[in-house]
């Protein structure tokens, strides 16, 4: 077999043949096919697509390239939700532990910050002495401890995807369907999870701008996912103002025991328990989502959820006492505040512009390898819908340094949309897809 | 400036800068830009196509990434031709010593056997101590004597195609018309050409198979070149049969020096003198193509083509006498006859299979590593359209050794179809394209 003809068959809008995906990507890692060639046919993916069969064996060869977590032995059902990443999107510091609460372990991998969107390992860092870099017998002991465990990716999970994601990244090849299903869920896979749940956000602060390419993906993930023998469920969601009223690292871990003490913003509320829901349904534990809502909503009556979280920040090496201490003092002495131009209501708070300039203040990075600040980002004092009258603070904004928030001023004020009339609410659960 | 952005722009189907274009293209020669990205981005183009302002701009920095050959102090006016390939097309071998009798100077760059393809140096070469690797003084030189010099690409012109075009054939990125007519125009220009004749070939035994893909390809290198201030001519032909009755590398030297004597085969020379017609148009020495065909008819009615044919020979390290005595007899000694299997008429001698017949008898290559043999080849006695009886001869095959014939037999028995009737004739001069 030549890797060109593979390249060929592709450019062709052929549907590869399993040894011809494992040849292309088994040889990359191998370093026997040089990436001057794999570019080229991820760029032919990228124009042709791959049939769902395709898919699922691109997703299954890249799982096997690299370790896959043995969770059992451990007391299932095991399930995971994963975020295509938004602005202010602090859900999965909410669910593990209400999901546990309700008898569904989560093995969660999260990422970090990159470009306008945020991190959940980030966050969780922001918690003095917070670790995620768990080993694979901790992540076992802690799930096992307190029924979910929260780390980064190891370097031994799917190392053809840590490849090919950079080869991507510089290569234009990123926004393909395919490769990003295959990427998402064979990560997904390797950490043990049966069943998962898909948080595919929509809108101007997503990575999937239209809802037609949010839905395809939703859609792909789940069909791949299944074909591939686990319980999946897709879960759009919007993402045109940031989720919640807080936006930051640290700012979002306050917003977490917010919601975790019945304090939460409704719409960061509504999100959080229709995942979770979603999460007891996929592991058996509901009948249905609004069973499993109705679960949630009792579990965190209980303060169990609240618990298992400061259980978890404790077993990770976070110092739970500093961590509550810091809890509405912890703010940069660079801030400004963000009146409102006119009176009238809040018509738009836009979250692309917002997690924009979220990496000036240092949320969130350019670079895998610039710092993130705990102690900087956002409080939105209003949210869209919202009346405002001209000179009402809409927004507290705390930078690393003065120069930050001078970078940042106009890009947030340009985020903000005041109107006479108040726009019609958008529905944040936009559409769901599932194979169960 | 960053590479990806341009594969992005060009992925979604941009027109490109000029200045994108360059920082592509220099980038790469230069080497500061890898690999893997050039070769995605060739993708791109293959699936979004060059506009002609594109394209022009590609081709003139491809140029200039070089030397380019400085014919000016010599009499002109030069005009080249160049064929996109085929099976028994020794065009260049006849053309250029008839062009050259009527006053227009050939300064001919020619290839190498790739594939089922034949190559002009390699055909060449077959003369013994014919050299065609000439220095640029040389080459100018040879053009003031005899009006014509044949020669290979030099190191120092167009090393970006150089580079590019490797990168094309093991990246499934050959195939695309703005690229073919970049990597072809650039070099045709570097050599020094004011005016330029393309033989486009077309059909099972070309390039390009379809009519479709041939005139693409022709009217993007008219336009192109126009684009570039050349005048230039792209003749269509048929490639269904391979051209004349000899293939081979001495083999077609013969059939040359038939044609230069009066004694070629009809179809080879209609071919032949429609373009070399063309030559003396675009030249300027000629009004119209039939005025062209008439005053080459009369140049080869004076034996001059064949007088400058030996000059040049001679004047590139061959052996006129040797060339002369080999005549008829070089043949390799390992030969078969092939003999008509039915009565009827032939209906097809496909060009494709013949020509991949000659790798392996020697007289092509797969690699461009591999030697070829000047002995070898195919004799036809009988074309498309001629009458057989069942076991008279149609063809002699020479081989560089028995397994070279056992391996190429079945291909070539697979390429010979007779039937009961005459097919129609083939329009051998299919389409003329021209912005003259």
């Amino acid at each position: 077999m030549r890797a060109v003809d593979v390249i060929m068959h592709k450019r062709g809008g052929a549907e590869l043949a399993r040894e011809e995906i494992a040849f292309m990507v088994e040889g990359y890692v191998a370093g026997t096919i040089p990436e001057y060639q794999v570019s080229a046919w991820l760029m032919a993916i990228f124009f042709k697509g791959m049939s769902p069969r395709e898919t699922a064996d691109l997703t299954e060869l890249m799982l096997h390239s690299g370790d896959v977590m043995k969770l059992a032995g451990l007391k299932g059902p095991f399930v995971d939700k994963h975020s295509t990443g938004g602005v202010g999107d602090k859900v999965s510091l909410i669910l593990a532990p209400i999901v546990a609460a309700c008898g569904v372990q989560v093995p969660m991998m999260s990422g970090r910050a990159l470009g306008h969107t945020g991190g959940t390992l980030d966050k969780l860092e922001s918690i003095p002495g917070y670790k995620t870099g768990l080993t694979e017998t901790q992540f076992r002991d802690f799930i096992a401890a307190d029924g979910f465990a929260m780390t980064g990716q190891t370097a031994t999970i799917v190392p053809a995807d840590k490849k090919l994601y950079a080869l991507r990244d510089v290569t234009a090849t990123v926004e393909s369907i395919p490769l990003i299903t295959a990427s998402i869920l064979s990560k997904k896979v390797a950490e043990g999870a049966e069943a998962l749940v898909f948080d595919v956000k929509t809108g101007p602060g997503a990575f999937m701008k239209t809802l037609a390419d949010s839905e395809a993906l939703a859609r792909s993930l789940v069909n791949t996912g299944t074909a591939m023998g686990k319980r999946i469920v897709g879960v759009i969601t919007d993402m045109t103002e940031p989720l919640g009223r807080m936006v930051g690292n640290f700012f979002e871990v306050e917003e977490s025991l917010d919601c975790l003490e019945g304090k939460g913003p409704a719409d960061l509320m509504e999100v959080t328990l229709r995942l979770s829901a979603w999460m007891l349904v996929a592991g058996g534990v509901a009948k249905t989502v609004e069973e499993g809502i109705a679960k949630c909503e009792a579990a965190l009556a209980t303060g169990r959820p609240r618990e298992l979280f400061l259980a978890n920040v404790k077993r990770q090496g976070g110092d739970i006492d500093k961590m509550l201490q810091l809890r509405g003092t912890y703010r940069s002495a660079h801030t400004r505040k963000l009146g409102a131009k006119d009176s009238g209501f809040i018509t738009g708070i836009d979250a692309y512009k917002i997690g924009l300039a979220g990496v000036y203040l240092g949320v969130g990075r350019d670079k895998t390898t610039d710092p993130v600040y705990p102690d900087v980002g956002f409080i939105f004092h209003r949210k869209v819908g919202d009346a405002v009258k001209a000179g009402d603070l809409v927004a507290e904004v705390y930078g690393k340094d003065e120069a930050s928030l001078e970078a940042a001023q106009s890009l947030i004020e340009s985020a903000l949309a005041i109107g006479p009339a108040k726009a019609p609410a958008r529905p944040l659960i936009v559409k769901e897809i599932t194979a169960l």
